[in-house]
């Protein structure tokens, strides 16, 4: 039985502590917040578990094996580094750390005292990203051409961290899934406004098999998009998570060159077919995210969004950052 | 009675021969494309217009007033400056040129002698464009953060051009005319793929009013996209040029910064009110344009998209191809 | 402080459990379900609430006020009549009663008790339902012509009443309550296939003012429905209740007649102008309900949705059952 | 070659004048019309094709072998008849006749003298209801169990016709061909308002194989729709005529019944599988169907939607017609 401490319970804390509760083979131990409004929600919840304000009580706690920390990104890196120092295992929010070389430093740790790490990348274990998964490796989309994505949506404005920070981190876990590459260089535009955080950005990533990704974060747009297009040689695709019936449509579409004398020779020919949606499974990701971090602790495994994966993402924002900051430098990874 | 010659009966031709002949105050006297077949097409559309293949019957004809250019891009400058310096005014495709020097000198021509150049930026006629440039004129929009489009879908792969020139003319020429300001800056990121020229484009423009704009244009779509985000201060509109009966969605939707003692204390509140969705007039723009055309040689107006509109759309377009040439170079204008 | 009991915790009783807990002036003393895995996960989500399998620790409690029946409807008449016997409030889910002799019965043992009953009609408090009562009764849509509804999806399949009974008591009481005029006749046709009850029926209601009504509901669509059409003099207006975000669409639409000298020379001219899109309140119509239940009992008013609403849908929905037996037969009220 | 003389220049006029020009192995000799005005119009685009007002210049023309009637259908007997008596095939539009009776009237004119009549259901036609009928008689969709079609918009008001006769021809002709199955009995309900006939009309058909159809028409909705719901014993599917790219979606979603000792006992279990929106053949419906009717005349076929398919229409339409005057009477057929 891993027994487990949740540290913060604001906004999706209580989605991780549910999980986690329902999940086989582990128990929720104690549940920790700096605000006491928010613990007594938590007892209301969840009334067998202990609430604390005090962070000692978790991440010192003999009685407690894994850690589940769902704080802000700027405090993840104390939390982790605490929590594998004595010992524990945990679950960290995405992003990652604040850093790449925060990153690592935790790997180290953990790989060190043989401890796991699990980056809650969610999207990684929804039915739409397994379907998609699974096209790409099963060579039905054939090779990939572009990764574009619309992510945007009015508020909510951060305090702490630009747009790329908060929007974009699920797409770049969802392309170094996917896409399984590594990204050559990152560009980054976008604009601030209302505080030094920018609230649109536009983000290309150059990957080195020749992909190109593109995302597009807004937290000032009046609609809700959550679409994704996915190009490749023999099929497209597109991923609208906000259809709740036919999230993922599969396009027999496609380009072919048929000769090619010259460019003025160029005979282009187009493809186009039917289409099909899957069915996807409706399983609650978090749920399978969390029964993957309890079976690799019991069996050593190693969780498909490890530390590894919670570094190259915060890598990818990191360079984003800067080329932001020097208005669209082109920046090599 | 304007006596109009057209040159060029191809995919576009048609139609701008459709509106000249129904036109008030003006006549299609000539009809001149390459092919026989096509030309043979335009008799039978058009059973009371001379055709030819011969190009000085229209550009140095004595019973021609002006010239519609409808041939590809390179073509352009040649046709233009002939039809010009033989005293006729011009009516031409976009992209108006293939380089700004070639419209700058278009443009001294057509000044010199007193001679009309109309740029065909058919969206800027469109009930949708001039509602919301009408919607932004008086204020409802208040200031503009950011204009964002995505105009793609599958094919027509052009043989000579990528799909900058080839679809970001367009919101470029719209964007021109409804943000009005000076562009400062241009950069642009993308692929090509099946020849030199790229399918799939991003490009990022910084106009010196603190607005972003942001085009995603892409040739191998599965999907046909056509939708434009206007972020506004009091306003957000959605235009979705493929939705047939509400294409222009505006939001009473925004952001308040209330407080600003630091950027955690930063209060930002959401308004979110009514949609409305006004309703378009149902012209068809090229008809209004042509009209335009017309009026402006009879009474000595100036075009709203004249030799300059169609000289700052190219000098974007070069730009964006540097950048893009440039791996996204920032290219200031 | 009201103190309530709730009968049956199977699909809809833990929503009306949770809206009476949360709500001011209440409590929720017990629950009563005769499947103990079903108490069991009652008493897990509100530890502080009895649980039981027999209904007398309800009924005839003395600590309890009010009584939710949340069950079946052939059990409704019986659980209700005992509650209001013994003094007790009721909240009765939809439909009221198997009959509407069963409703007046218990209509007269309330009056007499002076005893509340409310039946759950609770579409009439989403923020959609409320809005269009508003523009109807403030004149902004004009007389109304027809209401047209379809709700139709795959499953579930009721083993004791057909398809009008499961679907159509949403839209009738709302026709109730938004025409707000009697219904004059109705009239049903259907089939069944898999069981003597009806998956597909088309109901039509025609209102003393000349308004007809028509449902659509079907248990073997392939996609899920939820549209109404209601179509008036001045305005109409569309309510796509899956749309998430512009559920209300009012249309400045109309048709004017404006010559009538015999029908050939009738003049229809139609009237097309902006759609505009209201925001809704979003508070959860259970919460507005479950308040409305608690403030009538404490101050004497009359809910919106009585015991005579209840009697008028179930008076309907006898009367759309007669006439589906009759293939048809137009059933006089 | 076959001559073709089109009587009728109005709304749909031009179109079967076009196809028929440009279909081989025929010509168009001459159009009549009325209405000068119109005239001049057909005279503007047929320049080869001779114009009149003189109705007899057509049916009683030895150099013209075949009539299009596109006329109201209060004229489509008469015209009809002179035509056949005087030796001519006929083209007719929907609904073919304005009785049953005249419908076998002209069949029986047709068959003695050898000829042709084809009735113009368009909709047969189309790349949609080609896929539909192959899906149905290729046994994917399983036995059908309903056919469910919503056809509203606003306007255009008929002078003299209901709605019924107005739109319901569509869905009424794919049923025949699509069910193919007697139909038993029609109901009808509805209003007027404006004028004597219906603006808004509700059909049930009950077919001998336990199919029920049901359509809804209405000239006075704010939103046009064009859906239709397929339901099958293993696919069920939506045709959505608006839907520029997906006009047709198959749903492998079902019901199956797994035991049935009683009613409850009855094990309902839903399948739901992928969607699959098949590739439509493009083709103007139009093009194929003048093509067909040339093709019969030329080589003694029959037509697909001959004179007894346009009389099983307006035998149906007559039934409604019936029906909606006795308020839902149930009409055997």
């Amino acid at each position: 039985m891993i027994r487990i401490g949740i540290v913060g319970y604001g906004y999706w804390g209580p989605n991780v502590a549910r999980n986690f509760s329902s999940a086989d083979g582990c128990r929720v131990v104690r549940i920790c917040d700096g605000n006491r409004d928010v613990l007594g929600r938590a007892q209301k919840a969840f009334p067998g578990v202990e609430t604390t304000t005090e962070l000692n009580q978790l991440v010192e706690a003999p009685d407690i094996d894994a850690i589940a920390v769902v704080t802000p990104v700027s405090t993840h890196f104390d939390l982790a580094k605490r929590a594998l120092e004595n010992g524990k295992h945990v679950f960290v929010e995405k992003p990652f750390t604040a850093t790449s070389a925060q990153a690592l430093e935790l790997i180290e740790v953990a790989e060190r005292r043989n401890l796991k790490i699990m980056v809650d990348h969610t999207f990684l274990f929804t039915g739409a990203v397994r379907k998609i998964k699974q096209l790409v490796d099963e060579g039905v989309m054939g090779n990939i051409y572009y990764y574009d994505s619309t992510r945007v949506n009015l508020g909510l404005f951060q305090h702490d961290v630009n747009v790329i920070w908060d929007l974009a981190p699920h797409d770049i876990s969802i392309m170094d899934h996917v896409i399984a590459e590594k990204p050559e260089a990152i560009l980054a535009t976008g604009k601030n406004h209302f505080s030094d955080y920018e609230y649109v950005a536009y983000v290309t990533i150059y990957f080195s098999n020749n992909v190109i990704g593109h995302l597009n974060v807004n937290w000032l747009s009046p609609v809700k998009v959550r679409t994704t297009l996915l190009g490749g040689e023999k099929k497209m695709l597109v991923w609208n998570d906000l259809d709740s019936d036919e999230k993922v449509k599969v396009y027999d579409k496609g380009v072919e060159i048929e000769n090619r004398q010259g460019v003025y020779d160029l005979l282009v020919s187009y493809r186009s077919g039917d289409m099909w949606s899957p069915k996807l499974d409706q399983t609650e990701a978090l749920k399978l995210e969390t029964e993957q971090f309890i079976e690799c602790i019991r069996n050593g495994g190693k969780p498909l969004n490890d530390g590894w994966a919670g570094y190259r993402v915060v890598q990818m924002l990191e360079a984003a950052d800067r080329s932001i900051k020097n208005r669209g430098e082109l920046v090599w990874l």
